[in-house]
């Protein structure tokens, strides 16, 4: 049982709340039963160490037998241990060190996607592992953060996506320009996200949306820029009847992939 | 200028961020230029106090010219002592002490509703903040908190709904069964989002949701009791294309408004 919350080995999982500390060890910190279940049932292989709290671990005994049947060790923690390694303040005694597993962005059109998600300078955590959350839902082939995105393996968006990022191919780090000339190549209509847009609903009685599609959704406050906007070939707007100044960006996003996953099947 | 972060005054505000207190003065707190320039702008009336950092008002003087134009007077209060009244670690300078409005059932009814949000015991803040926010965006007439639901006036579902609990009516501590015999009579169809429902796009195939609706959502981990979902008329749930275990409740219920606004406008 590791009991020094101090202990380098502690201090090693802590630091993985920093982003220059994992990209050094190219892992990240998962958190909670739900997100290690996930990580366990899909990717298995991407556990480098799991730790548990005794309680946890009795609580949760499906992460015990889904470990045990991989053949992956769970190292018993105290409690204060365990809330040393976490980021967040309930990690429900349970968090993993997973190894980090960006798509790449030829497998991301090697796969012949038909609906894409594009993020470019989204910063909000909370917003990108939503999104991404949504996009599994919706049944998008993948989404590719540009390097102006938050940190795909920050541990707020790890916990937004709720196992999502182990269901749906996400490439980082890229520049938005080559991925706009990758999904044209590929037959794939960029249509932005934008308050300058066309109306939505308009655009499903056109049927815009029924090509294969990739979204482009830009920053939570500022948009796209117009140089970004130039690089799409429509820009749609989900229509605001009320008097909300916007759309939080997670929800907007939602209502767009699913009227293109909707288009994509009727 | 007031710089005791422990004067009874501040502490009066403090205790906002306590259901108890909010209860007893009927008042909550509204934190930041945003949330109080909302209020400002929509319900002047219900400011009580208006409290600012000299740098924050200068920073935002739309915010000073619209108090001084509405004949608010604003306190000026040093940094600790708006931090002591916050509830959130970034209040960027400005809080209010407003007053409560909620609307009631027969004001709700009275207007001829034709979209309308029922939430049922939604517990986390965020959700029903954004919630709010989302049926503001599509241009519901009004959403209705059961008395199982998280506290409209709770700081973060105030900040999550960023000035929409200022514009579409919210009725509040009400009960279910009551609310949906109310909407019968009113002629609109109560639809509840469940796991088990049928599929939201065979629904728009269908037309369904062209009538007047009232969208029932549960609570964010259990959803509905089966007694609550037989007092809906039909239940609908958007379809998981991806591996996803389950959608965000803010990012389902976007979609399923969105769907209606766009159904009552086809």
């Amino acid at each position: 049982m590791l009991d020094n919350p101090r202990s380098p080995r502690v201090r090693a999982v802590a630091k993985l709340s920093k982003r220059d500390a994992r990209t050094e060890t190219r892992t990240f910190l998962l958190e909670g039963p739900q997100s290690v279940g996930e990580a366990l049932a899909f990717r298995p292989e991407l556990i480098v160490e799991l730790f548990g709290t005794p309680t946890a671990l009795e609580r949760y005994p499906a992460v015990s037998a889904a470990a045990e049947a991989e053949g992956i060790d769970v190292q018993f923690v105290t409690e204060p241990v365990l809330e040393a390694m976490a980021d967040t303040v309930t990690p429900q005694g349970i968090v993993a060190v997973c190894r980090q597993f960006p798509t790449s962005v030829k497998d991301v059109f090697a796969a012949e996607p038909k609906l894409i998600v594009i993020l470019e300078e989204v910063r909000d955590p909370g917003n990108a592992g939503t999104i991404i959350r949504a996009a599994d839902a919706a049944g998008a082939d993948a989404v590719i953060m540009t390097g102006r995105s938050v940190d795909l393996y920050n541990p707020k968006v790890v916990r937004s996506t709720t196992g999502s990022l182990f269901h749906v191919p996400v490439a980082v780090g890229v520049e938005l320009a080559g991925i706009v000339d990758r999904c044209r190549e590929a037959g794939l209509q960029v249509i932005a996200a934008d308050v300058k847009g066309d109306d939505l609903l308009a655009a499903r009685g056109e049927g815009v949306l029924a090509a294969p599609t990739a979204w482009l959704f830009g920053n939570e406050a500022r948009g796209l820029t117009d140089v970004d906007l130039g690089r799409a070939d429509r820009a749609l707007v989900v229509p605001i009847y009320g008097h909300a100044e916007s759309m939080n960006l997670a929800t907007a996003a939602s209502v767009c992939l699913y009227e293109s996953a909707f288009a994509h099947r009727s």
